[in-house]
This record gives C-alpha cells, structure tokens and sequence, in this order.
C-alpha cells in the first residue's frame, strides 16, 4: 500500500536533502506534505514537477498522515512525536531529542534493521558524526568484537545547517581582506581555523557532541560495553565529516581482513591507496550516499589494534538519506501505517 | 665570547622567522651571515637596521663561521653538514635529515637540554608536529610515565613552507570563485579540504611525517618502549598545528595534577574553560613561542588514560624559536665554538 507521508522541517538544509531523496530513490506516496515554522508557511515547493504549498507544522497537523519524516531542531521534536502520537503517525526522528530513550530504536539499517519492530510510534537517526563512525565499526564488531575506540572528528560547518555553511564562506571572505570575521553559529570564527568544540560542555570536560558519539554507537551496537574516546573539532570544510579512528578489537583482525570486511559492508566504499595518494577526502565525497573508509593500517601502539580515516556526507548518509532508509524499511516491512496512537 | 653566526636557508619561511628571532630575542652574535641558494643570492637583508647581502650556500662557505643554524631541505642538509664540518662550524639543523643519526642530539631545550653535550658537530631540532607533542608529553612523562600515544593532527600548510600557504589562499579563493582549484604543494587541492597525507608512504600504511612522531618523541624523552600511534593530516588553516592526543600512563594521573603539571611546565601555556568557549584555536596561537594545551580530561576509554587538545606555532617553536633556543644553549653552555674538525 502506498504511504501518506509528511516531511516536517521541510525547508532546512537536511529537509531540502530529504525532498530530494524521495524524488532520486523514487519513495513511493500516495501524498506529500511539507510542514515548517510559521516563516516558511506559504512557500511552494516543487516535487516530482508539481508545486506543494509548505504548511504550518503544529497540532492537529498529522490528520491522515501515516508517516512523517522530521529534520526539527531538538527544540520543535518533543511537540512533533506529540502532535503525532495523536494522530496515530508514526515519526522517523532527526533530532537528537529522542534517541537514547530507552522505548525508541535508534537505526542504521545496513546495521541493525531489526531494531525497528521495536518502535513505540517514533523511530530515531543517528547524529550525523556518529552514523559513519557505526557503519564503519559494525563489520568489525561482528568480526572481532570491538572493545575500544579512539576517535577525532573533522566536522564540517553544514552540520551546523545552511548557517553554519554559509558563516564559513563569509569568515573566510572576512579573513582573505584582512578583515574581522564573524562568528554567530560557531563559538569563533571558523575561516582559516578550528574550533575544538562542538556543543555544549556536558560532563566531565567532554561536550554534547563527543557524548553523543559514546552513546549512540553503544545503543546501535547494542554493547554497553564499548569504550569511546571522542575528540569533536569543527574544521573549515563546507560539507562531509572525517574521522581518525582507532579501534582495539578483542579478537585480532588483519589489514587485509579489515579492508575486506569494509568492502562487503553494504553501505562502505573503500578508498584506499595511499601510494598512489587514494584516500577519502571531503572534496571527493560530498553528494555521494556511501561511508568512506581509507588509510587501513595496523595500530602501531597496540597488538588488535586497527587505524582508518572515514569521510561521509554528513547531510546525506549523515541524515537525509539514513533517515528515508528507515522509511523504506519501514514501509518494506509493512509497519506503516502503524496502528498506534494516543 | 661573541659568536660568529651565520643563518642557511635566510630567505624561507623559517629562515627568515629565525632572522627576527635573533633580532627580537637580541642574540649575541659578533657577525652574521646569511647563505642560501643561487636564485637568493646577491638579495639584500635587513638585520637589526642594516643590509645584509646573501651569499651562496657552498663548499667553503663556512670559513670563520662558529656555528650556523641550517633551515634548507634534507636533500641540502647532508651537503651543508660535511662543509661545516670541514670548517670545525657547529650546526643547529632544523632539516628531517640527521634527526634519527645515533651520534646527532635531537633537542628540544626544555625538554632534554643536557643531550646536546654528547654533540659531534651537529645538533637537530625536531620536526614541528613532533616538537609540540613532545614538550606536552614530558611533564606527564616524568610524573607517570607515559606508555602509549594515540595522536591526530590538524596540520597548517606553512608546514610545507611559504608555496604551502600561498596554495591554501590560491585554492580557497579558486573555491571560493566556483572553479577549479590548483595542487602543487599538496596532493591535493587544500581549499575547504582535508588531505590525510603528510609526506610519503614510509612503512606499514603510515607516512614519513607520521613516523617521525614515533621515532623523534622516543629519541627524546629517551624511552623507546613508548608506543605511538599517529595519524597526520593537512587541514585548510594557513599557520599553527594542532594535535588531539589522548596518553596513557603507567601511573593515573589526575585531570587537575596534569593541569598544575602543563601550566608548571616551561615553554606551555594552558587555555583551558570549556564553560566559557575557551581552548587553544590556531589563530589565536599565531605568533607565539608558547605550546598551548586545553580541553584537558579524563580517556574515559581507559583507566590511566588523558585526552587533550594542543596548538603550536609550527614555524615559531616548532621549528625557528627551538633553533635559535638551541643555539642560545649551546653559547650559554660555551660549547661555541665546537673545536671540532675533520
């Protein structure tokens, strides 16, 4: 049966993303709908050639709704599973808002579909950063169980939304004249520098960010008993997050064993060469849906352990296209319409 | 006694930050003179008011010279040393090319100022993402013994001399303008990019400078049961590296005791309130002497494990600063001249 859907936060970087994705994966709805805040109300928008007009999202707003893909800031997402528990509307969440809750499945489908059956009327995605760090680690963690990881992130601005991308061309503008550069949606001016905060300090010197990389790789996974290191730096890239990850297993896993685990992982592209200077680069992945993974090499500092550098579209497999993948899921699994409510 | 100077490699980027820092820190010299290639010579210098003519780097140069800080290319230091040495000059290198020789001290004053005793006519300055790491290692090495770094790096292009920083500028403004963006220094273009490659592919997927982290921080804290596992990469900032490392030591080492131990230690500046925004970013470290370290805390991936962030001026103490520091010592302990000859 085909889906009534709604797209909340349809305006947004990830939003304009999902919209897109819908039309290039050829999602099949019987409706759209594209919900945003009151300054966006009215806007047409065009889909699969025809102009939908953007429509307040706010109570009520679910009515004959079956699904509701939502890219909302944290803020709006705690009304939005609200509005649409009433309606009996399941929701594929963005937002950071509901993802450790205990009774909501946190998904990557190529790493644990299942968890869906599990969902109470919402489904969550994971944060941008730690998406390509999970997908990376999974086929690992089948392999040789992973015990520990040490990550440090080279996050681009987009992930601070069109804001974020837009003040980094303005600062590095403001920096070339040798001028004063602004810094609104970052703490500092990012043009030319780095800025080795993202979030909020949370616990224990670590920001909210960095948590979010401990806590939803174990959820994902499944393993409470991984140990994380996470180190977030926002770098002056516009869009595509990296990672230097190393990860300590419990069973060794070679360097030919890892790249071939990576190669089969659905959802990983291997880049890897550096003899020929092959590695993933923001540059080269920016608009693909893949994670990609370079720079395999045995960790020199202990006996299992493993190095790579992984880059992914942090709009895309980052956020848009993970969560229109648990929509299909979803929909291929013949959960929607839910038959849930309030 | 006054010395006899001369400075090799005047007109690079380092060589000419060396002039200003004998300049600025009044080095006691009774002579100076400046030596480069063929294509800079017959240019004039100015030193403290007056102009100082560059001559040719070659055989014979270094006739009634006492000591000379050597900043060329490793392919340049090998010739420079022998015509040194014919000459009984002493050298302070700052090249990659006799770092690792048994009988060449690798000093970082601060650090291990008492092996430039055992001296044999030259004496190195390390690599500038080496000297950074080292001089944030050493207090928690002495206090806990530090047994394993994992370290990534967020690398400046000056690293790669002046040509690195005009490509960043050239490429960022080609970005900027929606074309094509030009790589000569780099492997690849650097404009809003991320290159995970620094120098050439060395031995087990690692590259040169990666495995001169390993090799030069074992040489001097004179420890080679230190593991290290090192991940370089360029980013798109103009000057200032910096460095996520996390240490584990063989004792705990508290967050507060490491703390007092950084802001104790001479050549270390700590920047550290992640309440208030503030840690060390590379355009607030540019053109300081000091090692900055912050986001200081607790692995909580490991029991004696800390994590931190540090940002250096690569061109001051990584490379400038620590030679004219080197030759401060090497007068202050009157080893010049060297009474060494062929």
């Amino acid at each position: 049966m085909s889906v009534r859907l709604a797209l909340a936060g349809a305006t947004g970087a990830v939003g304009s993303l999902v919209l897109k994705m819908l039309e290039e994966r050829n999602f099949d709805c019987a409706s759209l709908r594209l919900l945003a805040s009151k300054r966006s109300a009215g806007k047409q928008i065009l889909f699969r050639g025809k102009p939908i007009t953007v429509e307040v999202l706010g109570p009520g707003c679910f009515e004959d709704i079956d699904l509701v893909i939502a890219s909302t800031p944290d803020e709006v997402a705690a009304d939005l599973a609200a509005w649409a528990r009433a309606a009996g509307t399941l929701v594929v969440d963005e937002s950071g808002y509901h993802r450790m809750m205990p009774d909501v499945p946190l998904v990557i489908p190529e790493v644990n579909p299942d968890a869906v059956a599990n969902h109470n009327g919402l489904i969550a995605s994971p944060n941008c950063s730690t998406t390509q760090l999970v997908l990376a680690l999974k086929p690992l963690h089948d392999a040789g169980r992973v015990r520990r990881v040490v990550v440090s992130t080279y996050q681009a601005t987009s992930g601070a939304g069109v804001a974020g991308q837009a003040e980094l061309i303005e600062s590095t503008r403001a920096e070339l004249a040798g001028q004063g550069s602004p810094a609104v949606t970052f703490a500092h001016p990012i043009g030319f520098n780095l800025v080795p905060q993202i979030g909020s300090h949370k616990a224990d010197g670590y920001t909210s960010e960095e948590l979010k990389l401990v806590y939803e790789t174990r959820k994902i996974l499944g393993d409470d008993s991984i140990q994380i290191c996470p180190t977030c730096v926002r770098v002056p890239v516009s869009n595509c997050h990296s990672e230097s990850i190393l990860v300590e297993t419990e069973r060794p896993i070679s360097v030919e064993q890892a790249r071939k685990l990576f190669a089969e992982m659905p959802g990983i592209e291997v880049v890897d060469d550096l003899d020929r200077n092959q590695y993933p680069m923001p540059r080269d992945c920016d608009g693909s849906d893949s994670v990609f993974v370079g720079r395999i090499r045995r960790d020199i500092s202990s006996p299992n352990g493993l190095a790579f550098w992984c880059v992914s579209d942090n709009l895309r497999k980052g956020a848009a296209t993970n969560a229109v993948q648990i929509a299909e899921l979803l929909v291929a699994r013949e959960m929607v319409p839910c038959g849930i409510s309030a």
